[in-house]
């Protein structure tokens, strides 16, 4: 791999390169989060969330108009999934938690979509059977996120077909294999099953109107890599009567190591629910960081928290408050903060974290049922 | 219409034309039906079925390896299906007929397919409630042809999906959208709705031993048109550890009117299993036939049989005595049977025949659900 940036992909399929998100704002033709929209979720909320206050969700779609819709008295739902092909880690908790705030701050049910259908379909070597596997384990970690229970609803394309196949077809019957091959770069060499799954990841948009016979506005919290999807489901909306789903947009969680984002593919630069706890806490001491190469050089010239790794992690998920973050960042560039230090506390907080969390994941057992769509 | 023989088109999506069935077996690739096989099937059934003595079954693949495999004590299967989207004519029944001719003499499970999702999505103005309820109006056709309670498995493609979706998945993976376009001749302006679907109509050929947990050789009777999807499911079979399905193709019932089969889009060439027995009786009555355009010139000149649509009702369906089959042919020729008494005949035994269908269509309104898959 050479120094230069590498290009920026970004598509449902691949994430890579060197990220520039106002340049996916552009791109995508999406809009801004603008703060007084922020300001409305926190109202709406109680709080303002660390991810809208450092622009982790950063971009939308029509996220005017839900809230509007809420203000007016009407129910609104949210939407979002999981492509459940291995373990979960923590760039995938991100947009989970945020939506778990969504949820609470607008008493919104969740369909929670387990496509385990595409994973198994695109990847060439995952049995169907493990693809549900996981869509089971994963449920765990979506349930540990805190979602609602009542308001919750897990569903795998394959287990929960009967639910949703219906629905899935009348989305087809509008969808050309044309569009299809533009908007996702399909090509006559891939297998029919592939080609025909963007209908069911459209379908969500519109499962709560259709259960519940009334049309019912549909925000997505998602990484903003699935947004072609959701432009597909936009075009069709209208021809079946449904509202078009607004969408709100999150970044990626940088990998442990150099460059990309956190990456199942890619153990070490990802921090998994089920790791050991203490095993996690190596990769983070292992991490890249933005520090010098020596505690010496690091004490003179300081380090560079904007390229730190380390400093994401605290940035993204683990230091909320704002003082404290600003305390690592000066001590950081001062050079009174040595990478050792820094990892140090971050590595015993992924390791609270973790078992925390995996407490509550154990516990999800007893109610993962109850969860799924009936 | 000019006179000139029209182009024979063959696909599972149009039959018309003059059909020349020595030319589809040649063009298909399969086998002519040999005297051989109908005397195997004759033994195990105890009679020559009149629909292999006037060859309406005339071609096959792989039979005499499905027969061997019931001859060394393996258990063997059924499968045919409907498309559901109208009511059921003469046309449909004739292979259901021979299909339950099988499945007594074999001892078979037969998985009856209604595709109600191809229906709805190759239809412009076909909604998908529309499709589902012809399912089921069709369904009380298929049990009053005799199928065999407990044995016979119908299923829906949408209100069955569960039973169906993830062995659908396994075989759409193997197949590309350049091979279902080159079969089908789907376009890119085709939904992606409908190049998904043949991996729903391949899967059932597995179905049993899907089911089963064995593999249990599957032998198909259906109209030839269906040929194309058999191809695909041929091609795959293997990859996925399943046997080859084998197949019985039937000739297409000829319509009342002059040229094509029997088609539910021109109701006045079809006679329904719903129809009122006596307005059956008049389309019989205004039917095309081989005869000479007066009284006076059939007495002097004789009819022709061979281009006869009455006869042809005697042929497949409605004469099985062949005695009284060529006497008829004789007495046409002769010129000293005349198309009027002829029609009447024909037309008393339609009216026969329906009344008695539709007492058992009735009945089987009482164990619909029994014949559903579980």
């Amino acid at each position: 791999m050479s120094n230069n940036k590498k290009e920026m992909v970004v598509t449902p399929w691949e994430v890579s390169g060197e990220i520039d998100y106002d340049k996916l704002i552009e791109n995508f033709g999406t809009n801004k989060l603008t703060d007084e929209l922020k300001q409305k979720l926190a109202k709406h909320a109680g709080y303002l969330h660390s991810q809208l206050k450092r622009d982790v969700f950063f971009s939308h779609r029509d996220l005017d108009w839900w809230i509007s819709q809420y203000e007016a008295g009407n129910k609104v739902g949210l939407y979002t999934g999981r492509g459940p092909s291995g373990d979960v880690h923590l760039g995938h908790l991100l947009p989970w938690i945020f939506t778990k705030y969504l949820q609470d701050a607008f008493d919104a049910d969740l369909y929670f979509q387990m496509t385990d259908d595409e994973k198994f379909l695109l990847k060439e070597n995952l049995t169907l059977e493990q693809a549900i596997e996981f869509t089971y384990e994963n449920a765990l970690d979506v349930i540990a996120c805190g979602m609602n229970k009542g308001k919750t609803f897990i569903f795998s394309d394959t287990e929960d077909i009967s639910h949703i196949y219906k629905l899935g077809l009348k989305v087809s019957k509008k969808i050309t294999l044309s569009t299809a091959k533009a908007v996702f770069g399909f090509t006559d060499s891939d297998n029919i099953g592939l080609t025909w799954y963007p209908a069911l990841q459209a379908m969500t948009c519109f499962l709560q109107s259709d259960r519940e016979k009334k049309n019912v506005p549909c925000l997505i919290p998602a990484a903003i890599d699935q947004d072609p999807y959701w432009r597909i489901t936009r075009d069709v909306a209208e021809k079946l009567g449904y509202y078009k789903p607004a969408q709100i947009h999150g970044k990626f969680l940088p990998g442990l190591q150099q460059g990309g984002k956190m990456s199942a593919s890619q153990p070490e630069t990802a921090i998994f629910t089920t790791d050991n706890p203490d095993i996690a806490a190596k990769k983070v001491v292992a991490a890249f960081t933005g520090g010098q190469q020596t505690i010496k050089l690091q004490k003179e010239l300081g380090g560079n928290p904007g390229i730190c790794n380390i400093y994401a992690y605290y940035y993204y998920l683990f230091e909320e408050d704002d003082k404290k973050l600003q305390e690592i960042d000066r001590n950081c560039r001062s050079g009174s903060l040595t990478c050792g230090e820094c990892k140090a506390k971050l590595s015993r907080m992924v390791k609270t974290f973790l078992i925390d969390f995996q407490k509550k994941r154990e516990k999800a057992k007893d109610s993962l049922n109850d969860y799924f769509i009936k």
